[in-house]
């Protein structure tokens, strides 16, 4: 459960107090002290460089004559980096802000001679995390909120020269960091599945307030992952259309299977998002029907021994025996076992309506 | 219902592990071992020939100069044909991974000089199945995920020269295909929807959680079937309004029909939809129904007998009747039968009462 | 009711198998042997021309070369006279297709030459009826499933030389057709509405289950009727817009007409709806608020009965008189009276409280 | 009640019987047999002329080579009046039609050389009614069902050359008329906005049903409105793009505003209507916590003296005393003062039990 | 609450009595005597001037040949400031009314050489207020309902020349303007974030009606930023469309921002009320859960002491003990003691059956 909860914490914006000069830069709170890492990867067909950097060395990086500079950037605690970064590669004050003040919504911005790709990252059970990308002629830069694992295939596919990748642009590698983060919310929404499928059953079997509290976090849990992927297939579709010229039509047709994902991936979530409201219904469903029958346990014995106990009532009574009008019943010899008799019938007779209306 | 089960059954996704190359091809576990079944049509207006092909033949299949090559492939178990069926006919690695990578959305994805065409079939009971189309200029390539029957219509009339097929392009070919699979909706909506006017019968006289179970399970086949049409319309819109040039105007006049009956298919699913929306209301409304005629029964049972009970509670009590003020009625001579007439009394008041208020 | 059932009975599409051969014309059982009425209408402004044909005159009718040829065929039972009537005016066989294939949904569907527009009549209590009207040149050919009386006021200003219709080209005669069908929608939608009044009475005087089902009932109507205007408003839009040349300027005022028409119905339909969705709400506050009644009474009844049967059955206890401090209420001469006072004042107050609490 | 009542009665729309040839103009019935009011207005920047009319007048009108010339036609009960109007000013067949059949559906239709606006007019507490004007070139004529007030303000301002309403065109007329009738929707929202915050306190108060019929009443009273703002915004937007040429760019500024207008008119009636549907649950939930504290009190009442009823039976029943074992309690000498002291420990102890479940 | 009932009070739009003459700017009695307070900036890179202006001063004023001014209108009771800054600098007597008549909806307005925008301002627990905005070629003038604080950093920035704002144009000024009201939106959203998961705890906690009116409280609230949200994203999106020249292509990227921001506000808005719509579901299902709760508690009590009360109400009958047949149970020397075992057995095994349903 904690680690779910860390899936849909709501995470708080980080705003600027209303009014500060736009594109201020600020460090904050949650990011940590944890330093950032920055590592540098100059790769052509044939060669691939990969370096460890500081910040100072930021100003002496320059984009490459040809290869792709792909500028890795893990963690977003030190703003001066960002700032460093910024001015380095004449990125716009706007979209740096757009880096620090996490979570954006997704999206694509086109600037003067360079694109921002905003992503947000669900990797089951960890917290939604920001990508931003940035992409300019022969650079692509990065940014992870927290040094995380997710492009570790790519720097791998780019250290082992697996598939082409050494062998394309710099688009194709925004392509390649966009398709392993919309690629990890596949996994995830097997998991999401598997949860609503899990409640199905327990939705039947026990329709306790737990089972409830589950639907309420699934569902919440949807809402995450529709959020992230809602506007990351806007996203997606805006750089397919995009005549920007810094997407070769080549790579286009590799981003239209990423717009595709999100595709699949919008109709998977509106498909448990479906289940999981219908689960509600279930759930209201189940604990009325569990009340119909404790009210039907109520009504049978009530009324079974309502009457009885009106009958045996009427002989405790304490006429006066004397006038023969008073409790004949009661001088009879044989008295008890009629009345015995007569009760048993009337149970009798009750338990038979019962059953002719299908209550029991 | 076990069949039914199979046509709603969640199916996983087989994707790769985030991060894998572009295009990579790997067989699945779900396919299992059964060979894959590979024919060739080649066909004009005066001859029909039909082989069946092993892996190795792959790449000595050539585009015809006249007529149209059928590539009739039944099954998914051996990624290798796949790959070999790519690289004869220039097939993009995405598109073949769409193949492989079991169940994608229903789409059409124009490539430099063909054309792939994803749907969905539902032929109840079976379990849905992915049909992948290729279309190049004089080329078909179909797959199936199993070698099933439903491409049998279409083969007899290319066999048998019935209708125009074998006068026609590979554009016809594709409709044709198309077509059948989109046919096969009908009689399962049919069936769903025989299902929903059962269901409505049952829902009125037999109010019990199976009925909701069912209209729950009624419900997702509906939105099994949804998901798989919604999406082949807009593939069947694309396909129209392509300017490709793979298509031809004469063609368009037929994929324009089956671009109607996907328009009608929702009409239908969207209908049954609301009725069985409709139904679950009527279910709570039959559930309450009921709960109300027992409440009433407790209700009725109770405030008979209580009011009696406590009468006849009165005269046991043991009050000293030395004195002429307690309970003088013990004494009457006709003290009992007069209780009997005011318990008769009261009991017919309330009789009336319930009466007047409908509630009996 | 019978009627009405009619009304919204599911229609079977009467789809051929999969995989048959595109515009294949076959009898539908439901058909009838009924046979099929052919009439031919040759008129012009000065003339008017009415001739009986049978089936084997079909070969033999021709375009006229000045005024207006209306073939009205009313049934479908014979395919034969359909196909005869395609081949004479070169119909498009899947325009043929969808004559018999009923129902289709209303649609307009534009062909090298000719124009096919598709409808649904509905003119309560009768079932709906498809209207199949094809437009050529200089001639109009209308289908109906059965000889109905629809457009008895069309022949009749044929007849008549009323209005201009005699005047107008064969466009003209297209858009009467569709407004006779469409202006039998309002009568129909009038005593919809007179149904949703009454029931809104109903559901509040007697929420009975038969209430349910009414508005059940209408619900159904009304989405039967919705189905088959709102694509008819798509096909009034797509005639207004088509630049098809069939279809003379003059003429599309008056097809605006309908197209306003078809608004104004969609507004009612939607309205309906609302209401009757409405209605379901009501029905539901009608039956909580009939049990909250019930369930007072059994309250009252219940709350003031049990504590004084709890006092006499104090009273009734069998404890050792002896001892002076065993129940020694029951030997005081003014007991029974003080123990009837005590009961009157506990009801009492119990009904002061309850009349304070507005429950009662 | 009756008031609003009338304006939410549903209007039988008189439309002819189906098939009735287009443009006849009949009187209905419900026009009653008030005569109509016909004036005329011919104004300049310098002068304006105004005359009472009366049918014989219509033929011998002009349109004026200078300044406006305004019909303002009040009652529809002499369908000549509208004819004779039509045959003077050119004015489409179909387009009287619309007068005539009221209601119509808010709209703008476009003729070659006039221009038809209907609007709805609520002026609460009135009937809802319809408003038709007609645009040409220095002529505006207005049809309202009733000769009512509402335009007495433009009246007057015409007449007092107050704004700059005589040296504007007809165009501005039009604006003016249109202005006048949005413009009354205000206060009517205002009302309607009154009730709803006046059911938000009753429906916490008194959830019974009259309140419930009053939300729906209110509900329906929106509905109508929705229904009357919705199309008018459409129209007003289509008098803005419309490129006809009777509208001077001038005179847009001001449509603009009018299209404003319906924009907030909207925005007011969807937002009366979420919350009017917020009460229906509202309502629900305050019937339900009622039903909740009635049970309560059930519960606790039952629940209190039913196990004491049980211990006052046990020392009633009649054991033969002779034996030790049976019921000892009864002969000893504090053995009702120990039968108190216990069921007021029970009944202490279930008091403690409710109140920590925080039932009471 | 007082402070949120302000924020959500609904207020009373001011409009002219309909019919009124367009563009007439009346003083609105909720505007108080205040003085409206006038300031005007004239400022350029490298000087700024600051002067508090009387109505008087306004005729003075002129449009800067370099530089830009700012005309900062604190406060809408003096109609006559608004009337005199209009007649300044040329402003459309419709967009002068707007100011006045607040609230109108957020919205962007053109004129000939001028630009209105319309934004709400909701800055929690505030009451929302109307910010105008004018923009002409070197002017902005901002009109606040009460002269308020939300531009103070604005000011700040003026005079201090922090950021870029003094070198920039009049068009950067009134991005920053817009951009101090967004941006004041995410701490009022914060806090109803806060509201929300402070009731989602609450609903669980205790789901009394002071619970629901929290939630309808909120939802009002989220509807009120709704409101104000959704047309001020229509609005920035007009800005940025724009081609009106008055905004230059590089305030463009930053105008883009505000509508990234408004775009952000949509989406946490609409999380938010989805989450608020799932509260009411969640406080209907606590409600039922504790009735569940309740009723369970009844059924067993009851259940428990009805059949034993029957068993001691059979040994209080008074039947004649000369018969051996009527009730010898009552002389047996150990009756009392094995009635006791019956109905303790009788407890157990509903107490067995109880705690095997689950109901326990």
């Amino acid at each position: 459960m904690t680690r779910g909860r860390r899936m849909t914490r709501r995470r708080r914006k980080r705003y600027h107090p209303p009014g500060t000069v736009p594109g201020t830069l600020a460090a904050h709170a949650e990011a940590g002290d944890s330093p950032v890492r920055l590592k540098a990867f100059l790769y052509g067909p044939e060669q691939c460089e990969e370096r460890l950097l500081s910040a100072d060395d930021i100003p002496s990086l320059a984009p490459p004559k040809e290869g792709v500079l792909w500028l890795d950037v893990g963690g977003l605690s030190d703003p001066d980096v960002v700032r460093a970064v910024g001015a380095r590669f004449g990125i716009h004050p706007l979209a740096l802000e757009d880096v620090l003040n996490v979570p954006q919504r997704p999206k694509v911005e086109r600037y003067d001679d360079h694109l921002l790709v905003v992503l947000r990252e669900i990797r089951y059970p960890n917290p939604p995390e920001q990508v931003s990308l940035f992409l300019t002629d022969r650079v692509v830069v990065s940014f992870q909120e927290c040094a995380g694992d997710s492009f570790d295939p790519i720097r791998e596919r780019v250290r082992q020269k697996s598939g082409t990748i050494r062998s394309e642009g710099a688009d194709y590698l925004l392509y390649a960091l966009c398709d392993a983060v919309l690629d990890a919310f596949f996994p995830t929404l097997e998991q999401l599945g598997d949860k609503v499928e899990e409640l199905e059953e327990r939705v039947l079997v026990s329709p306790v307030p737990e089972t409830f509290l589950a639907i309420r976090h699934l569902k919440r849990e949807l809402l995450t992952v529709r959020r992230a992927v809602w506007p990351a297939r806007d996203a997606m579709n805006l750089l397919l259309v995009d005549a920007h010229g810094l997407i070769r039509p080549g790579t286009k047709v590799f981003l239209r299977d990423c717009y595709d994902h999100t595709v699949q991936l919008m109709d998977m979530v509106e498909t448990f998002r479906e289940m999981a409201s219908g689960l509600v219904d279930e759930y209201m469903s189940a604990v009325s029907n569990r009340m119909n029958e404790v009210m039907k346990v109520l009504t049978i014995v009530a009324t079974f021994f309502i009457p009885l106990t009106f009958l045996v009532g009427i002989y405790g009574m304490n006429f006066d025996r004397n006038s023969p009008y008073n409790m004949p019943e009661l001088g009879w010899a044989y008295g008890y076992p009629a009345l015995l008799i007569l009760m048993a019938s009337v149970a009798g007779g009750m338990l038979y309506y019962f059953r002719k209306k299908r209550w029991l």
